[in-house]
């Protein structure tokens, strides 16, 4: 028996999100799926770094899973990728420790969410950017996202409804630029709570938009209420970007 | 009764092409069942700078239609779009004179093609780009571009079985570079016969990929056979980028 690491991209266009549901074509099914063909019927279970909800994507989602098939890493991405559908694709495949583990081992992840700024959508961009028709105050968004950076009880910008005790977490690194005709925001951190970056950038639009001041932020943090915070985002624009480890998971 | 000129863009994956076809999901006809609304249940006609294939895109497809409605530009382009399903959208409405003709009034064209390289496919431009797994020539395939400059037969890269009599067409420009992890292939001239800018593309491929030289193109445009061309690419990797009228036309 040995464990594998896979990276995932997907678009989540088609999804109800990764989780398996009763009924429903979620990412968790097709590559379980794909995976049990490959095994000859067996059921091989994936674990994944987290969920990603409805319309959600991934460029760089990671699950592990174990098999008693023995080839190598190249072959592995081959085979997994060629029982896949088309909207989603194994970038690649690593051999870890029998004790990796996709959610309790990471260490890190990447966000990233898309807005498309113009009086008219991009239409080849519809289901992975979210579309606004005004322009957006990009200095001031960037200033708001200053004071996310750091150790923080972020209640006030995760799900209401979550049943997570400590929502203490660290955001390193935020950034905001322009790409071509769309903004791109990242946001890496130790974690993320439930629905946290889509009401963080829910928020940022309004601050972009003129219906905040960039240190709102400040008092929507120390506040550890929801409702102070702006809407959540939709989901077509945020991206699972990336998902860290430690080195010494990773047998090659 | 007013002319209109208008800019379309469109995602060709979910459509039967442009033209109207019966049962079909088809360009021409959600924009006329939007102009048909706007109408208040009045069949609107619209007239194409001309047709495109199924999964073709649009980027700057051009119509014509006239109208006993009087608005404004800016106003036509809200309605037609307050009106258009999420994978059409309007650019801009001139006002045209009464004799502007989408289709006999086109004094140029450009298409675009564009194509991803690499081992994985990009789950998120699948129906907007075309996969190659290996690497491409692009030095040959830009040496084999230089031969269809200029006004040349192209019935060798014209679909066998077109009615059209005079397959001469004049290619003004192609240029063909990376953008990002993509191949980006642009032609102009002045008229394109059905599928030539696919098969021309089909043929780049195959130069691209060692299995012709750049200068077969000499002998392919010479012999006036299809047969010896290469494969018609596939038609999600294509679009319409623009269409060139003179400015006459334009009241504004």
């Amino acid at each position: 028996m040995a464990r594998y690491a896979c990276k995932l991209s997907y678009d989540g266009t088609d999804f109800s999100g990764y989780q398996v549901q009763p009924g429903k074509r979620t990412v968790q099914l097709v590559v379980e799926q794909a995976l049990q063909t490959i095994h000859k019927g067996v059921h091989t279970p994936i674990v994944a770094s987290g969920r990603t909800d409805a319309r959600v994507h991934a460029f760089g989602q990671v699950i592990h899973f174990e098999s008693t098939i023995s080839m190598d890493t190249t072959s592995w991405k081959q085979a997994i990728n060629s029982q896949l559908p088309d909207d989603v694709v194994v970038l690649n495949v690593h051999g870890v420790n029998d004790t990796f583990h996709a959610r309790y081992d990471a260490v890190g992840k990447e966000y990233r969410y898309y807005i498309h700024y113009g009086d008219v959508p991009n239409v080849f961009r519809r289901n992975q950017s979210v579309h606004i028709k005004w322009p957006l105050d990009v200095p001031a968004m960037q200033t708001a996202a200053q004071y996310l950076i750091g150790t923080h009880d972020f209640s006030a910008f995760c799900a209401a409804n979550t049943s997570v005790e400590d929502k203490v977490r660290t955001i390193t690194n935020v950034s905001i630029q322009p790409v071509g005709q769309e903004l791109e925001l990242s946001f890496s951190g130790n974690g993320f709570l439930y629905n946290m970056v889509r009401i963080i950038v829910g928020t940022l639009i309004e601050v972009g938009s003129g219906k905040r001041k960039a240190r709102e932020i400040e008092a929507i943090l120390a506040s550890l209420d929801r409702s102070q915070a702006g809407k959540t985002a939709p989901g077509h624009g945020l991206y699972l970007w990336e998902v860290h480890y430690d080195e010494e998971h990773f047998s090659r």
